[in-house]
């Protein structure tokens, strides 16, 4: 197994990708081609105190570097050249097995549907991240942020990558498909659920997902779905308003134990549950989020992701190339068909 | 200053709006009508060991009861002698200054706005709950559910009813409102986004509302804009996903702290920390949420509520009536205005 790494993408470049390349290596014992500029590499490498790769630890050379002001449509004609493009090049190529980069969302984005293309009948890649949720386990939110505004269409594919992703990634069986909204009747929400519901539903009935019906916000965190399906704008405020009260909430707790010196000893007292809790809302540990709907893998690692974020989003990007998601959703994109009148019109 | 009460709305009914009523009553100085099925308000009274109403609460009799299975289009119709439609008529008709109901978010919405009426100008009524963030403030989020599906122009108008609500109930002299969106960028979102940022813009150059930009779902908590100005649909999903969120890691805080006899005894020794967090993050600590955009105050509680939760949302009542919102909005109705091709087609 072979993961390309964009050893330029991300706050923490070089340093991050090549120190978490360097730890999934040795422990996953897959291959990591590293692309990005070889002597800045080369340099963090010695700066980490070691001489020369490790066997199964390679360079890639791309003079370019993605950044945050690049128009994210033109970076595969205007940074031909960048660790991102030519990393997902070399993925289309068969180099390597799968893409991880802390770069660009937008760019990523973008050059991965231009360069690795999507399945064959899907009409948008989504971003599925994983949610830590009450029962000890994570829900897949997809879309929640690829495109802003979706099609019934959209959402129908959506739930079907979801729940492939649910049953190979997550180990599940049947996973619950939830479409989120914002009451639990069937009759609930915009225009948009109205519509994809009795194609959900449809879907459900002929045992090709298995659809729940809508699950509310509240329910997500507290595990009421596996698989909650979303236009990106809601999922990606559903999922950055988790994020935003988890820190909240967080900042509360610390200033309760920073009271005083028996609310201090009291911190020690529970620091096995303080880290458990830690643990739980750390993005970190998941390490990125899987684009779905794509021909390979690419993996889309957080901007500030550290040695350890990196490592976990190879070991995901690992799990995400033998799960062979994209050879489900090719298998059976035709049990994904919508009314003509409702097809997305490219 | 009087608040019309519906005393047969939500699961705790008569018995919570009563005690609400006479807490409230006693407390803030404010008459109270509560609007309901006199023999069993005077019976949970009696069970609550009084013998009769104190002077400045009263009852008017209203024989039907507005429930969960009534459609909320039609409950003016079927429902004529509901407390709910008695009391927004009693309030329509000046019997009193405020409406608080815990009943059906839908039925009262649809009927105070048949009954009580917009604010000539102002295409949709809105939800605006308070959110607390961390700076120990709150930021209002306006809308929350009302309409799932807005246009640009009901984001216009709910920019500057949130920035007046912000002004008079939080004491806010310059409130910072912000476009909930999925990045700092003018540019992003969907059409919707897109398309009421400029207007906002200018809104703002004009000196009306105090426009930052766009601001993240992450943001909210951690109070970045005192007014969010969403459609229904996304600020719902906000809304709970914050719930949610914080029912989530309550229930972590609270297994470890649960973990063995020390962290028990570390439990009670944050005792007076774990309270400050418990009402930062209570609901009915605000008591309800204001319905915006009406020629006088509704305020929908909590379905949930007891009677701690109706005397706050009475005490908000009366705020509201202080504040004299619609006045503001009536007054400004102007300054709201989208281009033509904007207009919301009724």
């Amino acid at each position: 197994m072979r993961i390309i790494v964009d050893a330029m993408g991300g706050d923490n470049a070089p340093q991050a990708p090549l120190a978490g390349a360097l730890d999934a290596a040795k422990e996953y014992g897959v291959e990591v081609i590293l692309v990005g500029r070889g002597e800045e590499i080369l340099q963090a490498l010695k700066d980490q105190g070691i001489d020369t790769l490790p066997k199964g630890v390679e360079i890639a050379n791309a003079d370019e570097v993605v950044d945050m002001h690049d128009d994210p449509a033109s970076v595969i004609k205007k940074k031909k050249n960048s660790s991102m493009v030519i990393g997902l090049q070399m993925l289309k190529d068969g180099a390597g097995d799968a893409f991880v980069s802390a770069g660009s969302t937008g760019a990523l984005l973008s050059a991965a549907t231009l360069i690795v293309k999507r399945v064959k009948g899907i009409r948008r890649a989504a971003m599925g991240p994983m949610i830590p949720t009450k029962a000890g386990g994570n829900a897949v939110l997809i879309d929640c942020g690829a495109t802003a505004d979706a099609t019934p269409e959209f959402l129908l594919q959506f739930a079907f990558m979801g729940s492939y992703y649910a049953k190979k990634m997550l180990g599940l069986s049947n996973p619950r498909v939830g479409l989120l909204n914002i009451g639990a009747e069937d009759s609930k929400g915009g225009e948009l659920q109205k519509t994809v519901y009795p194609l959900l539903q449809k879907a459900g009935e002929a045992g090709y997902i298995n659809f729940i019906g809508n699950v509310e916000a509240r329910e997500v965190p507290l595990g009421g779905a596996d698989v909650v399906v979303s236009d990106g704008f809601s999922g990606n405020v559903l999922l950055k308003g988790i994020e935003g009260t988890a820190m909240f909430m967080a900042s509360m707790m610390k200033a309760m134990f920073k009271k005083n010196l028996l609310t201090k000893l009291a911190a020690l007292v529970c620091k096995s549950g303080i880290n458990d809790f830690k643990k739980k809302m750390d993005s970190r540990e998941t390490g990125g989020t899987l684009l779905l709907g794509l021909t390979k893998p690419v993996i889309k690692a957080h901007g500030s992701s550290d040695a350890y974020a990196i490592k976990n989003a190879i070991r995901q990007a690992k799990a995400a190339a033998e799960a062979d998601i994209a050879g489900d959703i090719a298998a059976n994109i035709d049990k994904m068909m919508v009314p003509k009148e409702l097809e997305h019109a490219e």
